[in-house]
C-alpha cells in the first residue's frame, strides 16, 4: 500500500495556551516562540510562560501545509551572511530509498529547493561566528527562549539547588550564548540546509533538553505514521527528533520530516548507508558513507550520530560481555572492522567528515558505539576506551570549526553514574553530553521508560545537557504514537527534576504555580499547568465527571470528608491567627493558652 | 447494591514460575515461600529464585477459598509461645462500619474467632523477643526468605555498590536478624492475630520492600473491588499493603483483607476513628481512639500509622506553606489541636497507646503528618520539627518494646532527598525509614508514580526501607486496579534499583540473567524474568505476534539487518580468535594485521 501523500498532524494549542512570540533586540525580526498558560481569574496570577518546542502546530493563528513545509523562517538570516552558495546538488538515486518498487515507494515531497553550502573555505558553523565574536540569529533567538520572561522575575530570583560546577546565568544574554558556543560547552544544531529551524541551544548551563527518536523499520510503519509522531513528540516537548529509520525510503521519509520540523533532526547515517549496500556490513565503503553524508547534510539534517569511536582496537573488549554490543551503528561498525582487518574507516577519514560538517553545519553528536547495553556491563574497559576516542576526536572537530556533543550510555546501575558525567567532562572537554537513559536495571521490559528515567533524572542534574528519551517498547518493538508521548513526557519530568535539582532559576516557578492551583482546587488550572492536562483531566473525570466536580474541594481519592488540602484550608486562619499574636511571643507554655512557638520551641524539649 | 459476598480475585501462578518452599533449621516446620522462573533448557542455565510476596494465591498447588480466608501458618508458634491469651473481645459496633444502613452494609467476613492478647505484663512484640536472645520462627522465616538460595552462591558473590554505611551481610543468618531487630534497626510488623501472615523484614539492611495503598473512599469501591486489589497487589509484589479506607464498611471490609492477606497490613487508625465521631475532627477523643486502637488490633492489624508528631507547636510552621497539611491525618490531628488549644492527644497519651501496641504486637509507623506535599515545602521548619518529635516518640515506643518504623515524604527536589536520610538516621536512632515516593517534580499529576520513582530510588540507595508507592491517579482520583499494578511495578522498579546501586549481592543476578536471555534471543525468558511477563509479551507481539518470532533473532525496531544484539553475534566468534592470538600480544601494530590490545592501547595514543 502506498503511503497517502498528506499525513495527518495533530494541530491546535494546548490547553488555556497561547502561543506568544518575542522579539528580538540585536536582530528584531526574531519571533521567538513560547507558550502562555492562563490561570483563572481567582488566582490573580499572570500567565504561567513555558519552554515551547512543539512548533506552528499549536499556533492559533497558522494553517498547516504538511505538503508545503513550515515557514523558512532562518532563510533570511542565512542569505545576510553572505558566505553560502546554492548549487544543484546531488539528486536523489533509488539506493537512497532502498531500491524499492514503484509500488511500495514513499512519495518525495512536492518542492525540491536547490541545496546550500559554504562557499570555498568558509566555515559556517555557528561555533565559528562564536570564536569570531559574532552573535548570530540563532545564538540571540536561543538566549530569548531560555529566559522565559526571566528578566521580569530578576528581583525575586532565588537560587535552591546543587550543580556540581555548572554556571547557569540568572539570566541568559546572547553574550553568554555566543561564549558557551564558542568554548564548545553548548551546541546550536542548525543546518543551512533547514531554515524551517526554530534554534535551540544543548548545553549543561541551559535548560536539559530531550530528544525523542522516531523512523520505521523493516517490520512496520510508514511516512504518514513517523510525520505524524515526530509533530506528535514536539507537541508533547520534544527539543530535537532523531529519524532512525532503517527500513525502506529513507530518504523520502527524511524529506518530508525536516521539511515540516521546528526542531533539529538527527540521524545516524550509517543506517541508510548499510541500506545502500543491501544490509552487507562488510561492503561498507567510506565512499558510500561519504556519498550518504553529502545526501543528508543537503537535505539539513542537524546532527549526524558517528560512531567513530568504534577502533579496531577496543572491539575485542566487548567479547566477554553480557550484551555485546547494543548499538547499531556499533555492531555494524565492529563487524566492517573485524572482517576487513582494518581500522574503522570512520576513524580514519574523521576530518574529510569534519569537512563536510563544516560546509553545511552538521553537528557532530559522536556516537556511543560501546555503551553497555546490560547493567553487567556497565563502565567497563570497552565503554571508556571509546569516551578516551571521543575526547581525541572533539578537539579535532573544534580544530575544523564543528559543533560537537557527545553521546553516553546505557545501561548503569545509579551508584556508577556519576562516574559517567565525570569522566566524560574531563575527556571531553565539557562538550555537551547526551545520554540513552541510563536505565538503572535491566528487569523491567515494558518499563524501561521508568527504569530509564530514574537514571536520566539523576544524570542530567549531574549536567548531562540532552536527554534521549526511552518508551516502553524499548527492547520489545517499534513504539508506536502512545509510546511516544509516554517516551516523552517521562523524560520532561527527567529534565526538569534536573532542572530544579541544578536550582535552574525558572524551573521552579512551573511546580509553585502548580502546587497554588492544586490547593487551592483550581482543577482546571492543575491539569492545564501539567506536562500532560489531558490525561490529568481524564484520570480526574474517570471517578468525577460532571463539570460541577472541577470546583469541590476534594477528588476521589479522599472523599469530601478527608481531603487535607480542604482541612489545611480550615485550620489555616486559625492557624495564623495564633502565630499573630506575636507580642505574647515570649510567653510559651504548653497546654490550652494561647502561645507563640519560636523554631526552639519547635525541636524536642 | 450490597457487595457480593464472595470477591473474585486472580489466581495462579506467574509464567514459568513454581512456588517453593524451604524449610527451617531452628524451626524445623517452617515452610518459606519464593519463586523459581524456570529458563529453555537451551540456556543451560538453572531457575533463577525471585522473592515472593504473592501468597498462596501463585501456589499451583492450593485452592483458594476466600471466605475461609488464608491458612493460619502461625497459629502454632504462637500457641507454643504460651504468653497470649484469647479472651471475648471487642464486638463490632455499627460506628465500626460508619453506621451504613443494612442495605449497604458490607457482609461481615464468615468466620469469627477470638482475639488474643499478651497475658498480663507480657510483651509479645518481635523486639522482646530479640531482645531476649530469642530467635522466634518469624526471625527465621524471614532470614531464609531474604537469602533466596544465597548459601549456594556464597563464593561467586561479588560485591559492587554503594551502600553509604549499611552492612548488608552476604548471608542472612536468624541470628543477625535478630539482632537487627533488637536494636531496632529492623522490624518484622507480625500482629498475633494475624497468623495469616508471611512475615517479612523491614530494615537497611534487608531487600528494599515496597507498599501498596488501597481501600475505598466515600466517593467510590466496595469490599470485592478492595480484596481483589489486595490479592492484584501482592501478585505483582508489594511487600505490604495498606488498607486506607475512609468510607463505609471500614471494619467488615479490612476483615476480609486481613483473613486473606499473607502479607502485613498496615491502617491510618484516626480514619476509621474520624467515621465514628460523623467527619467531625473536633469531636475526636483519645476515647474513641483508644477503642479504635483495640477494635484494629483484635482483627490483626500490623502496623498503625501514628501522627503523634503533629504537635500543637509545630502547627503554625505550616501556615506559610504552598500545600500546607497534604496528610490526611496530620491535618485531622491539627484541626483538632487548633480547635481545642490543646496538645495532640495522640502525643500526650502516647505510652498508653505503646501498651496496646506491645500486647498485642502491633508495629509503629510513626507518621509524617507535616511531610511537605510541594517542592516548595520540602525540608521546612515544619517538616523536621515533627521528625524530631518522631525520634522523641521511638525512643519511649523502644522503652516499651514496641516495634518502629518511621514515615517520610513526600515532595521532595533531588538535592534535598539524601538530607533526609541523613537526619532521619541520626535522630531516630537508625529506626527503619518509610518513605512515599518523595516526588522529585510537582508538575505531573497522571504520571506521579514516575516522578516519585525517582526520588523513591535514590532514597531507597541511600538507605530508605520502604517505600511507598505512588499511583498514576495520585492527586486526581482513588487508583483502580490498573493504577495498583502500575505503581507496584514502578516501586519494584525502585527498590531493585536501590539494591542493585547498595551492592545487595543477590539483586543483580536478576538482571544478569534476563540480559543473557535478551542477548541470546531466548524471548520466553526475557519476558518470563521481568517484572511484569504480561505486559513484556503483549508489547513484543503487537508487532511480531507469531510465536515462529519468538524464536528471531530481531524485533520489530530493528528488523533483521539492523539487529545490534544479532551482529554482535556474528562477530563474536571472528573478535574472539583476535584475542586469543595471545602469543602475539606483545606485538601491535596499527592497521591490518591481527594485534593484541592492552588496557594501554585502548586510551588515546
Amino acid at each position: 500500500m502506498t503511503d497517502l501523500s498528506t499525513p495527518t498532524v495533530t494541530t491546535g494549542p494546548l490547553p488555556a495556551s497561547t502561543k506568544v512570540f518575542k522579539p528580538g533586540v540585536l536582530h528584531p525580526d526574531l519571533r521567538v516562540p513560547m507558550r502562555e498558560i492562563a490561570l483563572h481569574p481567582s488566582a490573580g496570577e499572570p500567565p504561567v510562560t513555558v519552554y515551547d518546542s512543539s512548533g506552528p502546530y499549536t499556533d492559533q493563528n497558522t494553517q498547516i501545509s504538511i505538503e508545503q513545509g513550515l515557514p523558512r523562517l532562518r532563510e533570511a538570516w542565512l542569505a545576510a551572511r553572505g558566505d553560502t552558495e546554492a548549487y544543484e546538488g546531488r539528486h536523489v538515486q533509488p539506493a537512497d530509498n532502498g531500491f524499492v518498487p514503484a509500488d511500495r515507494l514513499t512519495p518525495a515531497f512536492p518542492a525540491r529547493r536547490r541545496p546550500l553550502r559554504a562557499k570555498q573555505g568558509r566555515a559556517v558553523t555557528q561555533i565559528a561566528y562564536a570564536r569570531a565574536g559574532i552573535i548570530t540569529p540563532e545564538m540571540e533567538f536561543v538566549a530569548i527562549r531560555e529566559n522565559l520572561g526571566r528578566a521580569a522575575m530578576r528581583e525575586k530570583m532565588a537560587r535552591d539547588g546543587e550543580n556540581f560546577g555548572a554556571a547557569i546565568p540568572d539570566f541568559v544574554t546572547p553574550e553568554f550564548v555566543r561564549d558557551e558556543v564558542a568554548r564548545g560547552r553548548a551546541v546550536i544544531p542548525a543546518n543551512i540546509n533547514h531554515p524551517e529551524l526554530e534554534p535551540t541551544a544543548i548545553g549543561r548551563n541551559f535548560l536539559v533538553k530531550i530528544n525523542a527518536n522516531i523512523g520505521n523499520s523493516a517490520v512496520t510503519s510508514s511516512m504518514a505514521e513517523e510525520v505524524d509522531k515526530m509533530v506528535w513528540a514536539i507537541r508533547w516537548g520534544a527539543d530535537t527528533v532523531m529519524d532512525l529509520s532503517t527500513g525502506r525510503n529513507i530518504h523520502n521519509i527524511r524529506e518530508w520530516i525536516i521539511r515540516n520540523a521546528p526542531v533539529p533532526i538527527g540521524t545516524v547515517p550509517i543506517y541508510q548507508a548499510l541500506e545502500k549496500v543491501g544490509g552487507i556490513a562488510e561492503d561498507l565503503t567510506w565512499e558510500i558513507f561519504r556519498d550518504t553524508l553529502i545526501e543528508q547534510a543537503e537535505q539539513g539534517v542537524d546532527y549526524f550520530t558517528i560512531h567513530a569511536g568504534v577502533r579496531l582496537r577496543h572491539i575485542p573488549l566487548t567479547v566477554d560481555r553480557v550484551t555485546g554490543i547494543v548499538s547499531r551503528g556499533g555492531s555494524i561498525m565492529a563487524k566492517w572492522c573485524l572482517h576487513h582487518h582494518r581500522e574503522s574507516f570512520l576513524y580514519e577519514h574523521f576530518e574529510e567528515i569534519c569537512a563536510i560538517a563544516r560546509a553545511y553545519d552538521v553537528t557532530f553528536s559522536l556516537g556511543d558505539g560501546l555503551r553497555p547495553g546490560s547493567i553487567a556491563d556497565a563502565n567497563d574497559a570497552a565503554q571508556f576506551a571509546e569516551l578516551e576516542t571521543l575526547g581525541e576526536l572533539t578537539r579535532i572537530a573544534w580544530q575544523h570549526d564543528c559543533q560537537v556533543m557527545i553521546e553516553g550510555p546505557g545501561h548503569v546501575p545509579m551508584h556508577k553514574i556519576k562516574e559517567n558525567m565525570d569522566k566524560q567532562l574531563a575527556i571531553c572537554g565539557e562538550a555537551p553530553f547526551y545520554t540513552l537513559g541510563p536505565l538503572t536495571t535491566d528487569i523491567a521490559p515494558g518499563y524501561d521508560h521508568i527504569t530509564s528515567g530514574i537514571g536520566a533524572a539523576m544524570i542530567g542534574w549531574f549536567g548531562t545537557a540532552m536527554l534521549c528519551y526511552v518508551t516502553p517498547k524499548e527492547h520489545l518493538g517499534l513504539p508506536d504514537r502512545d509510546d511516544v508521548k509516554t517516551g516523552v513526557i517521562t523524560y520532561k519530568i527527567a529534565a526538569h527534576a534536573a532542572d530544579l535539582a541544578k536550582g535552574h532559576p525558572a524551573a521552579k516557578l512551573r511546580d509553585d504555580a502548580l502546587s497554588r492551583a492544586r490547593f487551592e482546587f483550581r482543577w482546571e488550572d492543575q491539569f492545564n499547568l501539567s506536562l500532560d492536562p489531558d490525561t490529568a483531566r481524564a484520570f480526574h473525570d474517570q471517578t468525577l465527571p460532571k463539570e460541577a466536580h472541577k470546583l469541590a474541594h476534594f477528588c476521589s481519592m479522599c472523599g469530601p470528608r478527608f481531603c487535607s488540602m480542604r482541612i489545611s484550608h480550615d485550620i489555616r486562619d486559625e492557624a495564623r491567627a495564633q502565630v499573630g499574636m506575636n507580642a505574647m511571643a515570649e510567653r510559651y507554655r504548653d497546654g490550652g493558652d494561647l502561645y507563640m512557638p519560636t523554631q526552639e520551641s519547635a525541636k524536642v524539649p
